[in-house]
């Protein structure tokens, strides 16, 4: 009985806590290790294909899955999906949830869990397995760190955005009362699986959407991905990131890696001056005022923009990288405007941000083209002056010429369920 | 650009993640690094003691706290708890929700999500502080694990249980459609301050509710704590921890250094074999097809007099080994059975627990008194065999003769309120 002498003089027990008999008090210290693979692969539901099939292990674990699918990817990939688990002899449940903002909430979360329970996994050796755009992910990652208090997940992510922001982290969530992930998890997928054939069939808006992050990445560390997108973004946007000219394959590679180095030292947000917050200041509160009619990459450019002039305002980025930064704004088809905003929503935007981060602002303006600084500081008078300017120079959704999903593709298919093209 | 190039040399980055290029793909890995603290106070809520309204720090932070409190400490102690922070000079908002079994929901987690919203506390310097029982820091520690992906927060138990079972590990959790902590984090209190004078306003049922995890502790790891029971377990019990006599200091010490000793090197549980779950086996589904009728303590009792029945048949643990347990369990007027007990019930309880530890019964048993085995074999025929043995041998909570408590105290006050004595 070594440890039960050790309450009574004190010393220091075996495990990492200390016993304090002074005080009585006893305090514990651990490290939580994680560990996380974003893997690469070609035409994931492919037959020949295994990287899904396999995922999580299958030692000592059954052939069973519930895998969840977002109501695009029933729409799109839903046969492909049930045979590509039948071909490789896996007992696949699928469950569909709904897909956008709106549906990102407890609700939906609650369904997830109803159909695991039905399925009835396994703790530690049946990972839920998710395939969909950033909201299915979100979602249904904050239910498996929940599950159980935690249970294995494998994503596969769908959209563009999914593939450059969602997928890469370890946050999960769920917006709550109209705040924007106001509840959620530091929990990651054990393994993504990027293939970028699904971008395929995308609509154009989707496509700009995830743009909207690979641009934020290139203006806070990557001046070179910034030229790219200068120089190909159009024909990236226009391509879905399908060609083979290596463009593609650089572009995402570039942002995803520029995510992973920010993220790995920061996993659990204990430092709060963090660059990836870049349009991240003001767009939770605008994003979720304007719901449903800004995706989130949108609201992102938006905050961006609004941004940029503050920098521009303060020195921090001359009129000349200003245009320039807009010029490629407005070539990924993103908007620069929108009428929600006001000096009111800004500023309650900001206070928002404010509690979120802390108590400071925190708030990173750009330095030139790849660098980023973090201020304390801005006033209600620079938010309104910048406004004012952003509202000459932006452009909102409504005023982009073309089709119906305004991003200037004329298109007969609904908002959100365009068909392959 | 140093980054940039290790993406297409594939060199090891600086950050501890791997990228291959071969393969194409990444790995991260990171260490979070948890420490929290569980100290020993006399009447925290005296007006001469900084412990509570200190916690957390001001240092950078507000004056301000919100206080989630259970319906019993709103009655009986939220007078002292606002005049407390009213001396102290914290801006307190106390909000009080139920507190048993049958609310620990989904539902009640919102409300207190509400009410966090409402008063809008910053991130990191405005930690919630919850003072109640076990229920009560189950719920809130869930929810201050998922607002804003995790806010601090301070623990203050007013239950036995909590004191030396809830207020001393990580896990937070609610039910789900009739399953107990179907949904949960590990999310430690930043700091738990014990202060055993609450005690003394608790009915003794409830005292006998948190000595069955103070037995649990005594049977998987410490013979000594276990004779203590035997010679004091009914003084503890009619004095409700309330003596100087040291007694009730080295009872409380013990179960709660125990419990740290076998918590700090398995925090999030990547072993499934926890001597800890011990009583944790059948009582689940036991607590919760009983519910409301059975406590948790007493739900871990009538499973660990069904586990030491099964080690007996075993030669584990001697007759006499298992009279001595069960005459322990009576001082400590715990119930020993319980008419929901039958062979389906406790079949499906193991089905279902053997879900939870990821396919393996991993089911401890005592071995002598004060140590453990893991057996992964028990067979249905065996828990028959226990459970005749059990319905002769046991005593139910009707059974057991005295006051409408059913804990030999006669009690003019009703079940779940009972005014101080």
């Amino acid at each position: 009985m070594t440890y039960a002498s050790a309450v009574h003089d004190g010393t220091r027990t075996p495990g990492l806590y200390t016993y304090s008999p002074r005080v009585s008090s006893w305090t514990v210290r651990a490290d939580k290790p994680v560990t996380y693979e974003i893997r690469f692969c070609t035409d994931v539901l492919g037959p020949e294909h295994t990287d899904l099939a396999t995922a999580g292990g299958t030692v000592g674990g059954t052939r069973r899955r519930i895998v969840v699918i977002d109501e695009n990817v029933e729409l799109r990939y839903g046969d492909r999906v049930r045979k590509y688990f039948k071909h490789h002899d896996v007992d696949a449940t699928i469950t569909v949830i709904p897909v956008d903002e709106t549906v990102k909430n407890c609700d939906t979360a609650t369904q997830v869990i109803r159909d695991i329970d039905r399925f009835g996994i396994a703790r530690r050796t049946e990972p839920i397995i998710a395939i969909g755009g950033g909201v299915l992910m979100d979602v249904v990652g904050m239910v498996s760190s929940l599950y159980r208090r935690g249970t294995p997940f494998i994503r596969v992510p769908t959209t563009l955005i999914g593939l450059v922001d969602a997928g890469v982290g370890v946050k999960t969530g769920v917006n709550f009362d109209g705040h924007k992930n106001r509840l959620g998890t530091y929990h990651p997928a054990d393994l993504t699986l990027l293939d970028k054939s699904f971008l395929a069939t995308l609509e154009h808006r989707h496509v700009s959407n995830g743009l909207a992050e690979i641009l934020k990445m290139a203006l806070i560390k990557d001046d070179r991905l910034f030229t790219l997108l200068e120089e190909s973004g159009s024909r990236l946007l226009d391509g879905k990131f399908q060609d083979d000219s290596g463009e593609a394959d650089e572009a995402l590679t570039r942002a995803i890696h520029g995510m992973l180095d920010e993220l790995q030292p920061n996993l659990w947000e204990a430092k709060l001056e963090r660059a990836v917050d870049y349009g991240h200041t003001f767009s939770p509160t605008v994003e979720m005022r304007a719901l449903p009619a800004l995706l989130h990459g949108e609201a992102v450019c938006i905050d961006m923009a609004m941004t940029t002039l503050i920098a521009e305002d303060r020195d921090l980025v001359t009129t000349g990288e200003r245009e320039r930064i807009f010029t490629v704004m407005r070539k990924l088809r993103l908007p620069t405007w929108d009428p929600v905003l006001d000096p009111d929503l800004l500023t309650n935007a900001l206070r928002e941000t404010v509690r979120h981060r802390d108590g400071k602002q925190r708030l990173p303006l750009p330095r030139g083209i790849g660098d980023v600084v973090f201020v304390n500081d801005v006033t209600p008078q620079e938010i309104d002056l910048a406004l004012a300017r952003q509202r000459d120079l932006g452009t909102s959704r409504a005023e982009m010429t073309g089709g119906p999903d305004g991003n200037g593709h004329r298109t007969t298919t609904p908002l959100r369920s365009s068909s392959k093209r």
